[in-house]
């Protein structure tokens, strides 16, 4: 039988990046925390955690952590039922994976309902929308907004809506860098913005929409805000979700390089299939507003 | 003499997050990359960067980057002399690390400048203020804004200025949550946001304006723009920057907890001296920027 203190250790060693740290969260020496994460090892016969700077799990030490938090999760739903008042000062921790553009535009309006009804605290974690998963599989994260969709096994996954995203630059800037439109050579000097070396989207729109597969100049920006700033300040062009850009496209300070061409994301929630009252609620506020705000499909352009 | 093939091998391998794509980044094959790698670790006598996924350089590799980053810099600077004509469609990549807040506010605005004139591809890395310094010591980043008041041996820093920040809530939340006040029982049960596991400054802020020094529940949201969002959803109080909040302030849509009360937070623009004009000019514009915009110093709260 697993302890659940040495579960709460690793977990601890983990989530704040050190042992003393974890120390200080648990209330308990460091050494008292070294002790029971040894414990754990003793008992399984192999190690959860790597001693580095920080410590990284160990693939049967995600495992742990991954069981902890759902055993957490419906052991806090228990007590709610048996002891209302009790609990009525507690928050239930809910870590979810979320992509950057989810979180500048829909997501926290969505998750509010079942937050305050569940008295959620959300641990966030931002990703590409196409790693978002890794989180959620490594244990990280107990769901995810995710472009994957398929679920993973012990999971099940709903379809949330589309994001569309248009290829936008102010005025000025296409004056200056696509004079004559969006040409290999003019795109082949002029900056664009990527998230991260993980980011796809715009070399993928360049190939479908243009056929244009040859390399181009970007910032890397990791801030879905900061593609908005950098490409309304005049210094780089970019796909951008129509969800922050209506209002700058209407007043004019945006246009459209390629009216009639857009890419849509299809966003899907995943989660672990664990029978949390919690998980489900929030997926449920989730599916409600997506579907009331989002896109119902992922539609290709007809050109 | 190091071979700068070998360097822009292992700078291409860190930068991609691994081998396959830094072959494609170079145009070369997979186990040419491999192969120039593993010439310099050879000549070195040490490993430069470990075959996990993703690959991290060693502490030998961080600063063969570091110092391949400086080369390309001063290269880029004098083929720009040499050549001007030729140069006119290519861009100098600069690698600055910038805190969220930063980045979410003035920094994009405050750079441009310096973007346009020198015509600068800015590779932009985000993370908490007091630990960007770190980023630039590990031969991440070329500069840095960052709270550190005493430059890294080899490098120089300039004041820029300071952000204030306030502690906000939106009025149903400070009814709900404060209706008597930020007293301990409260505090102990409202919930706050944190960026990170690094973040400290709430914590610091209650100790130092209410003497509170006990557990708070909070959220964690690694996003700037997140922290306003959340805040105006109702869902958190938090300290967010005057410069992102005047408008919902005056608006009524956000209210100062504490007036009176704030925290200022000094910001510095730490670079490695290189002797790049365009390090320099980055410097001088974002120095301005800051004198004219960003507070004169930070002040502590009469209270």
């Amino acid at each position: 039988m697993l302890d659940p203190r040495w579960l709460e250790a690793l977990t601890a060693v983990v989530d704040e990046s050190g042992f003393d740290r974890a120390a200080q969260r648990l209330c308990l020496t460091q050494s008292a925390v070294s002790q029971r994460i040894r414990q754990l090892e003793e008992h399984l016969g192999q190690p959860v955690v790597s001693r580095t700077q920080p410590p990284e799990p160990t693939p049967a030490g995600r495992r742990l952590i991954q069981h902890h938090r759902q055993m957490r999760l419906l052991e806090q739903e228990l007590l709610g039922t048996l002891a209302p008042a009790a609990s009525e000062a507690s928050y239930t921790r809910v870590s979810v994976g979320v992509n950057a553009d989810s979180l500048a535009t829909w997501f926290l309006e969505a998750a509010r309902p079942a937050v305050e009804a569940h008295r959620l605290l959300l641990d966030i974690r931002v990703d590409d929308q196409d790693y978002t998963h890794a989180l959620m599989r490594d244990g990280d994260v107990i769901g995810c907004v995710s472009t994957q969709t398929v679920p993973l096994q012990g999971g099940e996954c709903r379809f949330l809506g589309a994001m569309r995203y248009h290829c936008l630059a102010t005025p000025a800037f296409s004056a200056r860098h696509f004079p004559h439109g969006l040409t290999a050579a003019a795109l082949a000097s002029a900056p664009a913005i990527l998230y991260s070396h993980k980011d796809d989207i715009h070399s993928e729109f360049l190939a479908s929409a243009l056929g244009y597969h040859g390399p181009f100049p970007s910032f890397r920006l990791p801030s879905a805000q900061g593609f908005l700033e950098c490409t309304l300040q005049g210094m780089a062009y970019c796909l951008l979700p129509e969800m922050m850009t209506t209002g700058a496209c209407s007043a004019g300070r945006l246009v459209d390089l390629l009216p009639g061409q857009w890419v849509d994301i299809g966003l899907y929630w995943h989660q672990w299939r664990i029978g949390s009252q919690v998980a489900a609620s929030l997926a449920d506020t989730l599916e409600a507003y997506g579907r009331a705000n989002l896109r119902p499909s992922a539609e290709q352009p007809a050109g």
